[in-house]
């Protein structure tokens, strides 16, 4: 896997530093409209090329895959320009800023036989594959509670007028994208498709979303997935079942401490690595052995992710 | 205070338990339509009389006050027959099934000049106090959320095809009426009454919600308020501002330890007693010092709580 990023973000260090960790994945070029970014960042990483034309940088043949990392609303057009070039692509969560988008960006990689990635932590964590291997053990499934509240350093931004993309609803902003998808992948991961959707947001002035609490019902499971980019707390997932539940901390994006709690026992796991180590290893493990079928199901999920968002978006009358 | 009381569960113990630490009230008599039950009890506790016919302990002149224990649809009729015969009540939560019998209830103990009391411990315990007093610090509050979820031991009665009182429909039960009841009970005692309501309820074949998710909006403040009797999970409240957030466990029927987590500093608050003593406590005190004015008060909070629990259980579409 030979990468060229676009964005150059905090994200994108974070994800350079485990390509910098893993066999069989480099990276080779990096994109930015902003020519002293695209250096910084290329220095910082040893990276060959730098390209401030993104239609340039995807002509170069010795690139295989584009990993997008720009604003969420960027991430449809310069997916599916990177798809009709052949590239394969790696893009950001949230996937799209529509479900119909996504749809697209999906039939496309298909068709054209590429590999096609939401960058998502939580479906390649190991503490997520052992939640779902001991999920049964707790009996008959009630309720689940999820919380990913994280205080964003651009809210004091915007709290002084300012309009950073994450708060920008042209953007394809807001707390339910940016931070709630975290627990809604969770459990689209575990159940699919949810019966039920309810979002109820606080917004700034601006008409997006702070902060709120979304409402997935999976047949008789009820749950609850609360996500804030404007407080703190302590955050976490409790899947309570009949005869016990299982606390996942600090929660949906990084399964770091699972604990399954029964009557009579209780175990625990614990990851080592940060999320995005997990992340690279297994996205490089399925392209390396050519594992189309795992990545389709992997975009299953993407799907049903970017419908529960327009439709949660929907629900609470946002306006994008 | 002279108390005789309704009802031999384990909650009448719990009362009685704290009747005798505390100065100023005493239990005299113990009414039960079981003779055998009803002895027992004062056996226990070296309690005078016994009485099987309401109506003759209602018209025994050495009591001033009832205390009423039994299933949640008797509540109404007795509180009213103990009014009307001039006593004054304590009636266990929730209060009534209705908000028109509450309603009822409060005007005839207002005219009657008589205390009356939701049974409650939430709104009395220190720790409670002590959130109250610091939540401002907190900067705008923007999210809450408030876990009460206790396997229920009937539960297994449930499942087994018995149908005991607090899952029964005819007994006004359910997760909503018995537990959830405390996570309303915290909110209302912050915020008065709420704007928006919405329940999302997991029932059985019988009708009765066994566990289920609230919402309530306080203008721009989103609560989710999960109570289950079916699951287990780790309990707590957790109030998020823009500036922190206050952290509550186990959670809203008793305050334990409660912790305000600020970005530079950190303090706490713990209680020593059980949640049972701080409540006989502050009610003596309130009766005591002739205090109608805060019993009024309290009332005003009984009074919202059990229109909100009429208002969820008609957005779940539950029986009663």
């Amino acid at each position: 896997m030979r990468i060229g990023t676009v964005g150059t973000g905090f994200i994108t260090n974070y994800i350079l530093d485990n390509i910098e960790k893993t066999d069989g994945i480099s990276c080779h070029a990096v994109y930015s409209r902003n020519e002293d970014s695209a250096r910084r960042l290329a220095e910082k990483y040893h990276i060959e090329k730098t390209y401030t034309d993104y239609e340039r940088m995807l002509s170069d043949d010795s690139l295989n895959f584009i990993y997008i990392a720009s604003p969420n609303s960027l991430h449809y057009s310069q997916t599916k320009s990177a798809l009709e070039h052949g590239k394969n692509v790696i893009c950001e969560k949230p996937f799209t800023a529509t479900a119909a988008e996504a749809v697209e960006l999906i039939r496309l990689a298909k068709e054209n036989h590429l590999f096609l990635f939401e960058a998502i932590t939580t479906l390649h964590q190991p503490g997520f594959h052992w939640v779902r291997k001991n999920i049964s053990l707790l009996g008959s499934i009630k309720m689940i509670s999820l919380t990913f509240c994280q205080y964003s350093s651009r809210y004091d931004s915007l709290i002084s007028g300012k309009l950073p993309n994450v708060f920008n609803p042209e953007f394809a902003g807001g707390a339910l994208m940016d931070i709630n998808l975290y627990n809604i992948h969770f459990l689209v991961g575990l159940f699919g498709k949810p019966d039920r959707i309810e979002y109820f947001a606080g917004t700034h002035e601006n008409g997006i979303d702070t902060h709120g609490i979304l409402i997935l019902q999976f047949g008789d499971i009820i749950c609850q997935c609360s996500g804030s980019k404007n407080t703190t707390c302590e955050n976490n997932v409790q899947i309570m079942g009949e005869k016990g539940y299982i606390h996942v901390s600090p929660g949906s994006s990084n399964c770091q401490n699972s604990r399954l709690i029964l009557r009579d026992s209780e175990c625990s796991f614990c990851q080592k690595e940060t999320p995005w180590y997990y992340e690279i290893q297994e996205l490089t493990k399925i392209v390396q052995s050519n594992d189309y079928e795992r990545c389709y199901q992997l975009l299953e999920n993407t799907e049903i992710v970017v419908d529960i968002l327009e439709k949660a978006r929907k629900s609470a009358h946002l306006s994008f």
